[in-house]
């Protein structure tokens, strides 16, 4: 926040033949990346994307990126170019295209994706979304981008080649070096290999998975684990997985299709998703002849049948973590049902997955997970990966990002080993500004930045003390003293009443509100009068009895909030 | 809670010649170990421990066992046998002493635990603690109690052979098959063959490791990564790992010693157990000459100190947090500085874990832990592990113990791998009554059973209602209306008042507000003087007005709470 009120174009050191990168999220956290590039005073913004809240986040639904300053500086920003469709890239463009009038870019499925989500937003009917073909080079004013492929967990993601007369930047996206990618054309090597032999002047890669040494393993492992299992099943197939990995369900799809098995999609999400990639050519077309209704599924053999469910993180109400509970109104598990969870847990995640993985053992299921049978790669590069990627670009500096700090600062040790300096690996926080040349990259300043927590309807509503205090009401719950006074004379006219919330259930805890209702009231009747007329001063008295008494009988620390009516 | 208005003792298919085990804890989750076993009308108890509260159980302390059934049963048991000094196993004493004045028996080091925690409750004093030596025989009542060593994360474990007249029971506890334990001597291996060749009628068994693969590494392993380690750090050594590892840290020491690093101890768990550890000998006591105090970390060389340090979970105020947010008073973190997490994130944790090494990284420092250089193991047994104690024992039956639902599946399919029919391997819940002779294992009822949450002071004062409130207002907070009202006429005089708390931080909530309050107002206008002077229909007229309202206007759910006030 420290320039917030400052010019709103920050220019005390500026260099005008520099590039400037400012991320507004993504860096230090996983989600919401959302990158700015300015140059010559236009701007253009690489993804849009949402964190979903940490733990202590109480009541949050969703995170999005603070994009004052992209809305201070809104005539200048030319675009938002889409790496790919998954929701920490694309999540949050509702809310930035609320404010923020700017055409989108992005490849088809993205779109696809994209399109989807904001007929949710009736009033962002009017956005432009311009298709990306990945051979074409775009001119944003002083920008100059062109495109690679990418493999990923997502189809038809990219990474961008960004020229500036200043130099040029490798954006790399999300992506892994997969060369045997089961949909979809492979990462264009050759395509990063020529940009980066004529020179780059800055790379900002994906470093999720640094500290996973070795290359990450490809997406052809898990289609054999998975035929495997198809070719053994004799009951029904149950099949979890990121409802964003067409090409993962693409392959569930072709051996269902293969081992003669109707398909039934649970989930919105999934049949959402599914729908979109049908439509625009991701996911085979014949695949639409072996979709069943969930009503469908009772009539079918049991082997004659694969079930694609959502929730593969054990998110509460999805169709997996229904049907592990016996919930699940279509499919109840016998102990012939085989379950597979084909991905893994997303750290935070853990306990919602594992309950989940318990309750379908529970119901008799056998449950593949994890380190069965490997079921699941990530679709992030591993440590050879992003080696490769430097040895392509051989960059003047490199920016990390989609990384905890932890992330980052393996990422350092392995670029160090791959020949960059430290010195040329950049760390920035939300907000920075990062000047880059051929020469240097240096931060000169910093712009507002931050998290926004999405609550349901409202953008920004929820801060920190709002935060703090649900993490209170959390802990001990509350004890709210109601007192009636005459507002001249300050005398008690009516109370203490005393209410609790999410308190003890002491088998005594009547008699000690009995007790506190008499301290209270005690110490009401010992306040002078300019003390009991003085709303602040008796509520801080109400308080502060309240407070130590409650402490010394019940060791806990409930709100207490005393409530003054004057009548 | 089925039993709970039956017969005390329930006896209903009463097998005279049947030894009944009864779980109240410590399967299908891991923590609160309590197992009782009965025969003839008498009973003993194996461990007494403590479950650490899941995410949902907002503000709960500890979870205990709840040990009604044994209250009422209280003249048959004979005693309480602790296995280790692990809290999931002695955790729950202090209260189950409390209730029940039974002699307590453990080795050396897991009474000297006891001891030490019960310092704590004076009322406790009188408490009968008695000092198993491995080598005797214990009788009680039926129970001829013999004990065979183990090795485990912590020393002087012990596994239980219990002869009754009905069978032979093999008890476990926490192990793994550990041939070079840097302290302490190996799991007795040949005691275990022996009983197991003349013949064993239960196999009770930790399988919380059940779906790891191969054997667990041996702590020798972490002892060379930590020597690699020492050998090369320059700076000073930061290691933190449970409090109660004692042979890690007496190898931390040790090494320490050899290379001449002074030793901090921060943390006061770690403090207290390392002093008993010492006082009884299972730390080598010239590691006392080398301990400094955190004041003298000043005046030491880099390289002439080792810090140990708790919080090797990330805990909230453990020494290693606020290392990590640069809070400890005696410890700033710089980049020459080495820090060693010698755990694994427990299961519910990996969020403070890996939150603490991001901001550790960012004080500076140098962090290692997890698949680095093998600086932890288990202290529990894997598969192979698992499978030896099945071909040492070849028991009637197995009762799986100290695992998820879904350890107790793996472990079911590993047995059945080793000879074990899968409907000899029972699988009990909480409270089971398991009745075994040589020929069959049967669940035959249930005595009362499950969690009691302790929050502070009380026991068992939290139930699911103020859980259930807990949880409400920590995602939308509470919005509290105050009226007062003319008792007689049912007249409105004062208010409505409208407070709120961890609701939202709009701008324009003030006057949602306000509009709320006339709502009310009119709504208590439009009462007839019988429904006026209802105080329970007032009551949810105003609530049923302000929740639709505020639905409508906000799109949350906050605890709406009407309080009527009559005067």
């Amino acid at each position: 926040m420290a320039f917030s009120n400052r010019q709103q174009y920050p220019d005390f050191t500026r260099d005008e033949n520099a590039l400037r990168f400012i991320p507004l999220g993504g860096i230090g956290e996983i989600g919401k990346n959302m990158f700015a590039y300015e140059y010559g005073g236009e701007i253009i913004v690489v993804d849009a994307g949402l964190l979903f809240p940490e733990e202590e986040m109480l009541g949050v639904d969703v995170v999005i990126p603070d994009i004052t300053y992209l809305v201070q500086n809104a005539e200048k920003v030319r675009a938002i170019i889409l790496t790919h469709g998954h929701e920490d890239h694309i999540g949050a463009l509702p809310w930035v295209l609320g404010r923020l009038n700017v055409p989108v870019w992005g490849t088809k499925l993205t779109l696809g994706f994209v399109r989807r989500k904001l007929t949710e937003y009736p009033d962002l009917a009017s956005v432009t979304l311009s298709e990306i073909d990945p051979n074409e080079i775009l001119q944003f004013g002083p920008f100059t981008v062109g495109f690679f492929r990418v493999t990923h967990s997502i189809p038809d993601g990219v990474g961008l080649t960004i020229e500036t007369p200043a130099g040029v930047v490798i954006h790399t996206g999300d992506y892994k070096l997969e060369h045997s990618p089961l949909a979809g054309p492979r990462t264009e090597i050759q395509k990063i290999a020529v940009a980066g032999s004529k020179g780059v002047m800055a790379l900002v890669t994906d470093v999720v998975n640094a500290g996973d040494t070795g290359w990450v393993p490809s997406e052809v492992v898990v289609a054999i684990s998975l035929n495997k299992l198809f070719i053994n099943a004799e009951g029904r197939i149950i099949v979890s997985c990121f409802a964003s990995n067409i090409a993962r369900i693409e392959e569930i799809c072709n051996l269902s299709i293969y081992y003669k098995r109707k398909i039934c999609i649970l989930g919105r999400s999934m049949r959402n998703n599914i729908e979109v990639a049908i439509q625009l050519g991701f996911i085979n077309s014949d695949v639409s002849n072996w979709i069943v209704n969930p009503e469908d599924i009772a009539d079918l053999p049991a082997n004659g049948i694969t079930i694609l469910a959502s929730g593969s993180q054990g998110e509460p109400f999805s169709a997996l973590r229904l049907m592990s509970v016996g919930e699940q109104k279509h499919v109840k598990l016998k102990s012939t049902d085989l379950v597979i969870i084909s991905a893994r847990p997303i750290s935070g995640n853990e306990n919602g997955f594992y309950k989940t993985v318990d309750h379908l053992y529970r119901q008799g299921a056998e449950v593949i997970y994890q380190n069965d049978d490997q079921v699941h790669v990530s679709g992030h590069g591993n440590e050879e990966d992003l080696k490769m990627m430097l040895a392509l670009t051989t960059p003047q500096f490199v920016v990390p990002t989609h990384g905890e700090y932890r992330h980052l600062v393996r990422y350092r040790k392995l670029a160090e080993n791959s020949g960059i300096p430290p010195e040329r690996v950049c760390f920035l926080h939300s907000g920075d500004i990062l000047e880059i040349t051929q020469e240097k990259a240096e931060v000169i300043g910093k712009v507002q930045a931050g998290r926004v927590m999405i609550d349901g309807l409202g953008e920004g509503d929820i801060d920190a003390v709002v935060l703090r205090d649900r993490k209170h009401l959390s802990e001990d719950g509350m004890v709210i003293a109601i007192i009636v006074i005459n507002s001249i004379t300050g005398q008690l006219i009516a109370g203490p009443d005393i209410v609790t919330r999410g308190f003890v259930y002491l088998a005594g805890v009547e008699e000690i509100l009995e007790e506190a209702k008499t301290l209270v009231q005690e110490r009401i009747q010992s306040l002078t009068e300019e003390e009991g007329t003085d709303t602040e001063f008796l509520k801080s008295a109400v308080k502060s009895v309240l407070k130590k008494f409650i402490y010394g009988r019940t060791k806990r620390r409930p709100m207490i909030i005393p409530e003054i009516i004057e009548v």
